[in-house]
């Protein structure tokens, strides 16, 4: 079993890897299987349609994207504030800037998802699912701002990602100075809806 | 010549109706040809590569996204304020989720383009122009913030734009409602950075 989830896992990273190089275009299952090395036919055997692998792909996305449980205790050892939420905010741009193929494949299924609704199921729950772990998260740990706070957030830094990781619009200022402003003015600038 | 024009918009349009239809997968210059129902090889005399085709489809939407001069006559007769600037965003969302495959091309593009350097020129270069025209659009019409929250408008945009138009993390939020707390916010909610 372990070993089942193992090599699902690493046929997801496979899949990832194609997903990267080619975009969807390029991604069957056969690619996915000379790109991890295993007989043709594996990634059939655990993904039976392509609305299933690339479901598959988005939540192995969200899994690699999961914080290190070290760098969370530290951060949830401190007094909740505006620079605290920046911290966490920095520390989600730190992952997905280092892994910015993670990042762009998720908006790619995304997008591909409008295209087939299969996989908008699949992937709807896993996108949601990540909302509402992000706001039980924030509830616990005591930051300012709601359910809507973190909204915002995520779209607002949803576009930045973009820019950062595919054509910029080079507006020239610092993403750190961004990301500031996004906190103290979306959460600390909150005074009514 | 003008013919040469109209011809070139809409074999791009052409071209915007195969990527929304089968992702960067099926655009070939050929499928081009099919769609919009000209001899083969025609497109291929317009774009002379595949780059020059992506290219092309990201300026066809920028000029599709084109704000109606009648409505920015309305709009830029009132005073500036933060409920104009907000009339502004709702303009540009009426806009773009009325063509809902324009904006999902664009992104399309931005994330082709970060395997395609030829097409990243071309798309930074149009991506480049339209922010600075906003900004300069935005100096002229004296609306509250500057070029810094112009950026922040639209990274912040573009985020609810890709969460309105592909798989939503369905926070349940009206988008009015968000797009009026990113306005008073990140503009009204300016006090440093």
């Amino acid at each position: 079993m372990a070993r089942n989830v193992e090599r699902r896992a690493a046929l997801a990273d496979a899949g990832l890897r194609v997903l990267a190089a080619t975009g969807a275009r390029g991604l069957t299952h056969r690619a996915v299987d000379a790109e991890a090395g295993v007989p043709t036919g594996t990634a059939s055997n655990y993904f039976r349609s392509r609305d299933a692998l690339l479901g598959a792909l988005g939540e192995r996305i969200m899994e690699r994207f999961a914080p290190d449980e070290g760098v969370l205790a530290e951060l949830g050892a401190r007094e909740p504030s505006l620079e605290l939420f920046v911290d966490y905010l920095r520390y989600i741009v730190e992952r997905t800037t280092r892994q910015p193929d993670l990042t762009r494949a998720l908006i790619e299924l995304r997008l591909e998802a409008v295209r087939r609704p299969d996989l908008a199921r699949v992937l709807g729950d896993t996108l949601r699912r990540g909302y509402r772990d992000d706001v039980a998260f924030h509830i616990a740990s005591g930051l300012p701002g709601g359910a809507f706070e973190v909204a915002l957030l995520h779209y607002a830094m949803d576009g930045l990602l973009l820019d950062l990781l595919s054509t910029s619009i080079d507006a020239g200022f610092d993403p750190d100075e961004v990301i500031v402003a996004f906190v103290s003015r979306l959460v600390g600038g909150a005074t009514e809806r």
